[in-house]
């Protein structure tokens, strides 16, 4: 039984502060589906004050999207500082795979920083799961899969999303399959970077990562099927998506279709 | 009497180049905002290049959002630049109080640039007032008032705008109270940054600063209230508020709601 | 005879990969409309990967529009890593002759980086004619014409793209005058630079870039007009337009009003 309406009705009493290290492109679009789900986003990215920002936060969301040397040094400070004041840390690893420096970028944020969710796509997910295994090579991997989750899970100790057509989510020992949503989102740009901020909101109020992370899909991607009826292409999705998660009715989460194994 | 219709018409014809520093988050509605009010806007924030264009904007508006070290050098230099030239500056201290970077960022700009207007929301220029009261400590300040923008005002010689349910404005001597806008505004990201647009664009037409807000003011908050009846979330608001920005009316001034004093 | 459904069809068949180093103010809507005609658009700038990425981008999109020395830094290696791969580059010089900056960062690029496309305004491009042809001075440049494109084909052996009311092309040989458009999307910002990314999309399935052009202008202005009719302002504008572009049919292009010559 996960209660998606009560948890999202204690987000919008606490108004949890999500403070958000969030790339370029998508910084506008994950602030108003923040704000839209009723948490209070602060996007701010300086050295000089990620640690104040994030030790004080309820939710440190890390996405490395639009990465350079100086980014990089500040996604180890706030998230050290998370780790610390026991803030707990959302990582989208944009991009891994695609270069070394995102991979290198990645593993280091894993070491360093205590993650309690990675969340990707496929190829992301599926390229760290290719480092962390290396010595059995990439060949094997195949497509994603709840085994990749639950491997990524275990390997770096934290809850693993791997977002798609199917949803896959693992804490290691539980696997959630999450089937919401509609193919149109791939035409949004930043959409798997926005749903990281509606699972960050969620994970201020449910400290078990696999179901907040479960809850978060799930809202975004009924408000993104409530939105495809009323849009004609990905622009008009974009604006009718944010205008639905604002307006979340208890009986939305009837179209739930999660799947919870273990 | 406040001529809203005349000064916005005055933008129109002499399409004021108003150069912004605005932070990541707002950079494109700033901008668009901007062009529906009939304003040309600029961002650029190098330092390579911001002194030459602020001397010759008609506004310069930094706005602090998403700063780090290599911004707060533009900051100093574009302000520097426009005060040499007698380009107006108007400054939105995003985040006051909430990290000392920012804090002393706002201070060191009230110092060292001939600031017009200074344009927060009531957590920052109560921080603001806080801090130039010190010895007075915080708890005396209480709820954001007329008195606290006139304190402001008087304290750095500026025009305070104080935004909220209601805005407060005042130039030290005279008050303004606006009570448009509707708070539906809460939920789309920068709409207090993107008021700073418009407001900017306004004093490039009319040096009466506290007049020049209240345009600014009354017109943003105006095209919202008309936005939001054909609104269904802050998605949809936010795209309709700059469609009516674009089309407003000498008669939907008639909707002003403003107490000026003094 | 210009293939321009074919043309997009093969666009979204190949998915090409759309290396942007993209202004701040548009990388988002750059992005969605990159991924509403089919292609793929990546957004990168660090100086650590964008070889990597240019490398094996299928086209590079040089947009300077809010260029600072680390930007400037990433223009060139992305550039020249691009040109040693024989990977078509697209170079909108946003704001040049506006700062002494702007100017001297676009000749550099001219200078080091085998330019596909060079795209720009008529303030632009004829700011750069000036400097291509400083010895006349600037005075007998006039308006933006024809001439001036094929001038500016010659000048740096690129096809030079002109945006406006009518937008010129020339390759230094052939000219295309396009009258597509409306006057409205003078009020979205980044108008001119999304045209890029679209421009951009088509240089990835034609070489001959001065039709790839054509076809870019025709695509996104065509897909406005369409808009227009929907729209109440420049904000439902961009919306609607984005939209269009993900739904364009054939028999759209009939609306395409092309002159071409020689």
């Amino acid at each position: 039984m996960i209660n998606y309406w009560d948890d999202l009705q204690a987000i919008r009493r606490k108004r949890p502060l999500v403070h958000h290290l969030m790339n370029y492109v998508v910084m506008n679009d994950a602030a108003n589906v923040t704000l839209a789900v009723g948490a209070s986003p602060i996007m701010a990215h300086a050295r000089e004050e990620v640690e104040e920002l994030a030790a004080k936060a309820d939710v440190l969301y890390i996405n490395i999207g639009t990465l350079d040397d100086r980014w990089v040094e500040s996604f180890i400070l706030a998230g050290k500082a998370a780790s610390r004041n026991n803030v707990p840390v959302l990582l989208d690893p944009v991009g891994a795979g695609a270069t070394r420096f995102r991979t290198e970028t990645v593993l280091r944020i894993l070491d360093e920083v205590e993650v309690g969710v990675l969340k990707g796509n496929g190829g992301e997910m599926m390229a760290l799961a290719g480092v962390a295994g290396m010595i059995k090579g990439v060949d094997s991997l195949g497509e994603a899969s709840p085994e990749i989750a639950e491997r990524l899970a275990r390997e770096y100790g934290v809850t693993a999303v791997i977002t798609g057509p199917r949803d896959y989510v693992s804490d290691g020992k539980r696997v959630a399959i999450v089937s919401n949503g509609t193919p149109m989102l791939q035409y949004i740009t930043g959409s798997g970077c926005m749903v990281g901020s509606v699972i960050a909101s969620f994970m201020a109020v449910n400290r078990d990562f696999l179901i907040a992370s479960v809850e978060g899909l799930v809202t975004f991607e009924i408000a993104a099927e409530k939105a495809e009826r009323k849009s004609s292409g990905p622009a008009s999705l974009k604006v009718n998506l944010i205008d639905e998660l604002y307006n979340m009715k208890p009986s939305d989460y009837e179209m739930a279709r999660v799947e919870l194994r273990g």
